[in-house]
C-alpha cells in the first residue's frame, strides 16, 4: 500500500476501506508515513469528509493506537463532553449528581486554550486538587466513589495527540469528521458505554453557526453508534455565557451554588436536564419527568454536594470548600462594568468575554501560559435584558491593575444594544 | 506572517498576497516552513485553485528562488514545451528548424518517467550527446548554435524542484496552477521572451479529457502573459501516437527523416506548423503561409538537417548518425505484432503503449532506472486505419526475448476495433 494512492484515493473523493485506514493510522504513529504526507491527506479530509463508516474505522483506528480503559464494574459507565464555551462549568456539578445517581462518570479534560476555559484549571484553583492521576487511581476512584475528572493521559488514543498537533499548525483542525473522530476516539478509549455531547452554538463557540453545530452534532451520534458508543447530543446557545461566573475560582463558587440548588437559572436548568438525560441514557428512568425529579432530590438533600466533596477529597483537594468558598482563591480586586445608556441588550461577544479572561491573566494564549485562578467576571445582565444607564453590566475580579485596561477595552467590545426589546434565544436549540 | 494563517486562507477560498506568496516560497526553499505545511497548502491549492495574478505573483516567487539565465545576444529566444506524449519527437527538428531560421532555441527538457518519454533520453541515444552543460556552455552554445537541449540544472527555479518533489509523494501534481507554474517558472527562469506550449489530449497524455487541457492551456497564456512571457499554446491528439516511431533511437531516425523531408505525415505536419507559429511570435513573417513556406524551404534545401548535425556536434555527439542513421543503436531483435481479425481501428490506449515501452526497457519505472535507447515500436495502423487479419499492426524492436512477453500483453491492449468505418481525430484541435 502506498500512501500517495491514499491520499489521491481521498482527495478524488472516494472512500478510504478499513485496511487502508489501519495501514495510515499505525505507520502514522510508527513514523513511518511522514507528517508531510499525513497533512495532505488531512486536508483532502477537509474537502472531502468522510463517510459514517469511513469516520468509524478511522476513528476505531485510533483508539487502537493506545490502551484502552476497561473497568471491572457493573457501570454504567457515561460521561459528557462540550465543544468549549464561556463559563461551562456543567461538568463539575453533573459528575458530582450523576455519581449520586448510580452513574460511573470516568471523564478526561482538557485545558483552557484561547477563549475558551478548561475544566481542569477550574477544578486545580481547589487547593490541592490533583488532576495527574495514573490510569489505575483513576480507574479506583471511578469505582469507589463514582466519579473522577482527570486530564489527557499518553497511553490514551496516542494517535489523536500525533493527529492534532499536526491539524494545529495546517489549518485542518476545523474538519467535522477530524473533530468527531478526535472526540470519540478519546471517548472510546478511556471505557464509557455512552456520551453526553453538548455541541455550542453562537459567538463564544467553537462552532459559531447553527448549521455546522448540527452537522457535528449527527457526525457525533452517527460516528458513536458506529463505534458501539451511545451518543446523544445537544445544541445549546453560546451567544451568552453559561450561568453568571466566568473564570476559573469563579466558576467553583457557581458550580457549588448550584450544587446547593441557588445557581443561576440557566446553567442550573442545563445541569439537571443533562443530569436527567444521562439517567435516562443509562436506563434508571423511562420519563424524563421521573429523572428530572430525582436529580433535584439529589440537590435538595444536598448528597450531590456531599458527592462533590467526596471526589475533591479523593483527589487530594481541600473538601472543606463546598462550605466555605472563601478557601478558594478570589481576586481581591473588583470593578463593575457598567452600561453608558439605556437599552435592552441585542447581542454579546462572547469570544471577547474569553479573550478578556485572558487578558485578567485567567486562561492562555500559549499552552505553557500560567494561569492566574483568582481572576474572572460575574456577569450580571445578558441578551434579551434590558438596562438603565450606568447600570452593573459584570463585575471584574482583577488582580494587577495593570491588566485591567486591556481587559476593559474587550468588555467594550462585547455588548451591543437596540432600542427595541430582543427576545433572549432558548438555551437548549436541538437534541440529537 | 505565519503559514497556518495562509494555508487558512487559501483553505477558505481566499486570494494569497504578493508578500504572502513571496514570504511562502522565500521561507520554502529555506526550509523555515516545514515541508507538512506546505502540503497541506498545495492541497487547499488543488481543491481552491488560484487567480491570474496570484499565479503569476507565486510563479514569479519561483522564478526569483534561483538564477535566471540572460542571453546578450538580439534574440529572438524562444522555446516549445509539451506535457509529453508517445512519439513526440517534436523538440528535435523544431529546434534545429528554428535555429536555422534566425531563432535561437534555448531548451531544457526533462526526461522519460512512466509511459511518457524524454527529450534528454532521445538525444542521448546519439554516441556521445552529452545533455549536462553548465549554464555557460548552454548561453555559448545558443547564441553560437542557434538551439541547444539540456537537462535541468539545479541553479534555474530551485523552488520547483523542491515544490516537485513534494507534490509528487502527496498527490497534488495534477494541479493545473500548479502544473502551469511548474512549467512557466523553469522557461521563464530559462531566458526566453516566448514559449509555444503543446498540451496534449487523449489516451496518452497526462491531461486525458479535453476540457482540462483546455484549461491548462488557457491558464499558462494567461498566467505566461502575467510574467511577460508570450505564451502560444496548443492543443493536439495525443489518442494515438504522434508519427510512427516510439523509442528512443528510433525517435531520432524519424527526426531526421523528418528534417530530410520524408517523414510521417502527422509528425512532420506538427513540426511545420510549430516552427512556421513561432516565427510568427517571433515577427518574422506575418502570414502563416508565407511562415510555412519558409519552414519547408529549409527542409528541402537541407539546412534543417546541417543544423541538426551542427547541435550534435556541439554538445559531443556524432553529427554522423544524420547521414547513418545505421550509426544509432537500434535493436536486432524484430518481431510483427499483427492484427487478430479484419476491422477499423476505433481507439489506441497509448498509455499501454508507453508501457510496452518500459516493459521492453525502453523507459523507467523509477528515477533511477537505466533505459535501453535501441528498443521499440513502429506504429504502422492508427485510429481510423482498416485493417485485415494478419496485417502488422507494429513492429517491435526489442533486445532479449525475456522481456517480449509483458510488452506483447500490454500491445495485445492497446488497439480496440469497430466494424463500421471510424473517422480519424484532427491533430491540431485548438489554438489559443
Amino acid at each position: 500500500m502506498l500512501p500517495y494512492e491514499l491520499i489521491k484515493k481521498k482527495r478524488d473523493g472516494l472512500r478510504l476501506d478499513r485496511e487502508e485506514i489501519e495501514y495510515l493510522i499505525r505507520e502514522y504513529v510508527a513514523g513511518t508515513i511522514p507528517d508531510y504526507q499525513m497533512s495532505a491527506l488531512l486536508m483532502a479530509v477537509f474537502f472531502r469528509g468522510m463517510e459514517t463508516g469511513e469516520l468509524a474505522v478511522w476513528t476505531e483506528a485510533m483508539v487502537n493506537s493506545g490502551d484502552v480503559i476497561s473497568f471491572s464494574g457493573d457501570g454504567p459507565y457515561l460521561d459528557k463532553h462540550s465543544t468549549g464555551g464561556i463559563g461551562d462549568k456543567v461538568s463539575l456539578p453533573l459528575a458530582a449528581l450523576l455519581a449520586c445517581n448510580g452513574i460511573h462518570v470516568p471523564m478526561i479534560s482538557g485545558r483552557g486554550l484561547g477563549h475558551t476555559g478548561g475544566t481542569l484549571d477550574k477544578l486545580e484553583s481547589i487547593p490541592g486538587f490533583r488532576t495527574n492521576l495514573s490510569v489505575e487511581e483513576f480507574k479506583r476512584q471511578v469505582d469507589e466513589v463514582g466519579c473522577c475528572i482527570i486530564g489527557q493521559t499518553a497511553s490514551l488514543a496516542p494517535a489523536d495527540k500525533k493527529l492534532y498537533a499536526l491539524r494545529d499548525v495546517t489549518a485542518t483542525v476545523d474538519s467535522i469528521p477530524l473533530i468527531a473522530s478526535s472526540i470519540l476516539s478519546k471517548k472510546k478509549a478511556s471505557g464509557i458505554s455512552g456520551l453526553l455531547m453538548d455541541v455550542k452554538t453562537g459567538s463564544g463557540a467553537f462552532m459559531t453557526s447553527r448549521e455546522s453545530a448540527r452537522e457535528l452534532a449527527a457526525t457525533l451520534v452517527s460516528g458513536g453508534g458506529a463505534l458501539g458508543l451511545t451518543v446523544r447530543a445537544f445544541i445549546t446557545e453560546m451567544g451568552r455565557p453559561l450561568g453568571a461566573a466566568v473564570g476559573n475560582s469563579l466558576e467553583v463558587v457557581e458550580s457549588i451554588e448550584i450544587l446547593q440548588g441557588r445557581g443561576p437559572e440557566d446553567s442550573t436548568a442545563l445541569v439537571v436536564r443533562f443530569a436527567a438525560e444521562m439517567i435516562m441514557m443509562a436506563g434508571l428512568e423511562r420519563e424524563r419527568a421521573r429523572a428530572m425529579e430525582r436529580v433535584e432530590r439529589t440537590v435538595q438533600d444536598g448528597s450531590g454536594l456531599m458527592m462533590f466533596a467526596k471526589m475533591i477529597e479523593a483527589q487530594g483537594g481541600d473538601p472543606k470548600v463546598v462550605e466555605d468558598t472563601w478557601r478558594l482563591p478570589i481576586a481581591a480586586g473588583r470593578l463593575d462594568f457598567c452600561a453608558k445608556s439605556a437599552g435592552c441588550i441585542r447581542a454579546m461577544d462572547c469570544e471577547k468575554i474569553g479573550q478578556a479572561i485572558v487578558a485578567l491573566g485567567g486562561g492562555r494564549k500559549k499552552i505553557d501560559d500560567i494561569v492566574d485562578p483568582s481572576v474572572g467576571l460575574v456577569v450580571h445582565r445578558k441578551v434579551g435584558d434590558s438596562v438603565s444607564a450606568g447600570e452593573p453590566l459584570a463585575t471584574i475580579y482583577y488582580a494587577g491593575e495593570n491588566r485591567l485596561d486591556e481587559a476593559l477595552g474587550l468588555l467594550g467590545r462585547v455588548y451591543s444594544f437596540a432600542e427595541e426589546a430582543v427576545e433572549s434565544p432558548e438555551l437548549i436549540h436541538e437534541m440529537l
